[in-house]
Parts: structure tokens; sequence; C-alpha cells
């Protein structure tokens, strides 16, 4: 199963890098693929929680350089189309896992749910629908291990 | 100035049939472009409203065919690059008028966000950020009126 | 009608300059729109010859900033896409007019050719296929006006 | 190191068939990824090439499924962007192998040549420039063993 995980690119705060390790070491050992941006902040933290449980990492970069790529993207793929590419992290992931995030998460969990790929959050974004009910698209969990079955379980049931 | 309208693409309500007409009507009697996805629903209603106005309308479609655009396009620009075009309505509008939306509206929602480009919402998304504060960046109006106002002035602070 | 003038984007000689120019101005002067892709050399002066004769110009940028076009553009699209722009402007064309051009401007003669768009070619490629035969997908011809001519017949067949 | 293969998504001739299986083995057998389209034809024999060397394939799909794979894609990158993941592909490779091919391979190998990714020709296209000298672009080879060595050493160049 190819999982995203996605947060913001921005350096993280020790609590975030460490919730994303644990996503990404988790993902692992699974024996899951993991995909992300490919850049800094929360996707460099879940490659890099990914490789130290042996795990493989996709880095879906949004310039058209591969030497962007954090040090512990193994496949970097570049498209050199900016934010275009988080269509293609919700469309090629089995699940998505958001971990805090900025307004780039925000419309990566928007492309997913608009997709139908399962989002999981973490200590990410809640959205209130033009008739101020809560939307309940996004599946909020409590720890890495918990998004991780939960990603896995809504993965699944998709395929 | 070119002025995004965003919504849903499913047929709409009346009540939001008539405020994206009334949004497209007001973007066209102030000399403005009107651009959005092409298709159905509030982009249709909205384009309608600009031609009763002799306002001109750009619809960036998802197909890659020119004649899938709805009858009150001017200039069908056809992608074939699916949601990924809604990267591009989102760079290319100085300000953006949402109304009403589902999952596509949000993830524009979230693009013209991460740009710095003018959101400016109509009975539409809420957000909070995962401390659980409100996010602000989506300026609430109450008409559309007050909507197309509003593009153009955080619309002529941004050029 | 949309018709593309496709071309390199380095500075022009004065020959094609002229050919680019005249190409522009006879779109015009027929009442059809120019789409290209927005920047400089043959794109620069497409656009400034079909200025002169009161047409409108679409620029389809690679960059996401609208500032980018240049000074004859009417309506700047900005994706943000880099070279997959080309895809949108080769889709969008009922005809291409292909003057000169650098490989950019054969990635889109390939895209145009691929969807079946009318491709004329005024001084640019020639392509021979794995088997040594001539491919005969661009109709070469001699002026700027037997071009628009062209354009305008094939698309015309094509709708 | 990451080679791309491209050519024709239709059914191959048994020559091209076995030719782009050859190439897909070679690559396969020094260690390297194969990225390529991910559909049928000419992607899906390099695939099959590969595999059967125990090697890993990359298909960077136009469509948003990634069930549209052929069997022999090992991860697939599912777009939804149509013709404007041949960018992608060209962007990520350190080196391209064309095989045979359409309309949808030469805008791959201009889109390559644009971003001076070396392009090795195994009976593709012929180009020549608009003076009509021959375009040197292309390096054309005689077997698959030499079109991968090639890669190899022109995609190490470039590192």
């Amino acid at each position: 199963m190819i999982i995203a995980v996605i947060g913001g690119g921005a350096p993280c705060t020790p609590e975030i890098d460490a919730l994303a390790q644990q996503v990404g070491a988790e993902i692992a050992r699974r024996g899951h693929l993991l995909i992300c941006g490919g850049m800094g902040g929360v996707m460099e933290s879940a490659c890099k929680g990914a490789k130290a449980q042996g795990g493989m990492t996709i880095g879906v970069l949004p310039t058209g350089d591969a030497r962007d790529a954090n040090a512990h993207v193994d496949i970097p793929i570049a498209t050199g189309m900016g934010y275009a590419r988080n269509v293609i992290i919700a469309r090629t992931a089995s699940a998505i896992i958001a971990v805090d995030g900025e307004y780039g998460t925000l419309s990566e969990i928007a492309h997913g749910l608009g997709f139908g790929v399962p989002v999981i959050g973490l200590k990410t974004w809640t959205l209130a629908r033009s008739d101020g009910s809560l939307d309940r698209g996004i599946i909020a969990v409590g720890s890495p291990k918990e998004a991780v079955e939960r990603a896995e379980a809504e993965g699944k049931k998709r395929a």
C-alpha cells in the first residue's frame, strides 16, 4: 500500500517532528511505501522515520530538480509543476495522513476528500461547511500508531 | 482585474444560484473579467450573471475539450489536467470569491490562501487550525455586492 | 476561433519577428483570438502584431505570476506549471501555427498532433518517423497569410 | 539512477516488443530504476523486461487511477493530468531512452531535450531544424545494450 504523509514544509516544532517521524516509522514497519511532497518540515521528518525502519520513500517534488528532495527520499519525482503536484500525491495514495499543516496541506486534504481517498488527521485542520455543521471528512486520531492503523484499514476498504 | 468565482459544480439550490448570478453580474458591471472552472453549478450561474451584464468570462476546464464549457463561457481554456486546473484559477485571479462549495472549492480556497490571493467567502467553508483557533484567511461577507467590492479592494492592495 | 501561435521564447531574428507579427496581425484581422505561451520571442511578436490590428491575446504562462506576461498579452493565465502549460495551449486551440522554434515548440507541435489539432508550420521543424519516412503531420506553408488561412480552414473542418 | 523508457502505448510489433523488453532488462541488470508512462505498448514491454531481471519500475500514469498501470509496474504514480505527465517523466529521469514511438513520445523527447536530459534513440524520430539541418539532440544507437550503456554514461556526466 502507498500511504501519503502531508504537512507543512517549514521547520517543525519538536512535537510535530516527533509525531511525523513516528508516523513514517509505523508506515515502514507495516511494510507500506511512504509518499509525500519530498521537501522539508513534516515531509522530511516522516521520511526520516520511515528510513530508520528500513522503509521506502517517494517524494513528489514541486520543483523540476530531483536534488531538491530531502535527504531521506529514495525516489524523487520531479514535477516542475509547483502546487499542482499536490493533486498527484492525493491521487496516488491509498490513504493520506495529515500532520499539522498550513494551506498547502489543506489543499491536499481537500483534493484527497474530493477523490474519495481516506484522510486521517493528526493535529490538523478542522472544517465546517457553509451551514455551520462540522465536516466529517477528516478522520481525527490521537496518535501516530492509530493514524497508520486507520490509514491501513480505510485504505483496504477502498481497494 | 480578473476575479475568480469558485463553487460547486453540482446543480445549485435557487438561493445559491441567485447569489452566484449576482456575484457574476456585479463583477461584469464593475468592468472586471470573470474567471472560473467553466463547468456547471456555481460556475455556470456566475457566468450567466456576468454575461447578462455584458461581461466577459473565462472557463479553465478540467477536461481537454472546450465543448465541455457551460454556455456562458466566452473563452474556454481546455487543460485536460483534472483538478490540477484549480491551481491555475487561484494563480491567475487578483481575488477569489467562494460561493458555497464542496471539497473542490475548498482545495481552491486553500491554494488561493497559500499563494496570498485574497479569498472572499459567501456562505462557504469555515476553517479551524490545529490548535483549534479560527483561521482568518477567508474574508466572510454577507452579500454578492459586498463580495465583489471586497474582492476589488483587496485585489487592488495586492497589485 | 482560438488560434495558437507557438515559437521560441528567445529574442527573434528580424525575419522571424516580422513573420510572427504578420501571423498575429492576420489572426486579429480575421477576428480570431490569439493564444500563446505569453512570454518573449515569437510569442511577443505575435501578440504585438495582433494588438496592432485590435485583436485580443491570451498568454498561458509557465510561471505563477501574471506580471511575467509580455506587454501585448490581454489575458494572462498564470499556471505555475512550467512546460506542462504547453499541453494547455495545444488543447485549447482550434489550430496551431508554429513559427521557427526550439525544443519547447517541438513539444507543443507533438502535443497538438497527438490531440488531432491541426498544426501549420512556418519555417519550423521537419519530422521523420522511425522507418525514415517523412511525417506528414505538420502542414508546411510559405507565408503568414497562408498560415492563418490554412489554420482557419483546418480548424473549421475539425469543429 | 532513474532511467526513463518512452515509446508508444499501442500494442507493439514483435520487433519493438523485443527491443523494449531488452532495454528494460538491461536497465534492471545494471541496478537502475526504470520510469515510464505506466501504460501498454513499449511501456509495458520495458517494465516486463525489467521485472524479469528483478528490477524496480515506476509508472507515471496519465489517469487518476493506479489500477490503470500495466501489470509490471511496481510503483504507480496516478497524476490525472493526461499528457502533462510526460513533463514529469522527462524531468525525473537522469536519461531517457526512446524506442520507436508516436507523437506522445515525440513530445517527451522534446521535453527531455529542452530540459537538457540526455535522450537516446532506438528506432525513433529524426528531427530537422527550420534551416533544414539535422538536429543532433537525439543520440541514435543500434541496440538495447548500447542504449542503456549510453544512457548510463550520459546520465553520469550530467549528475
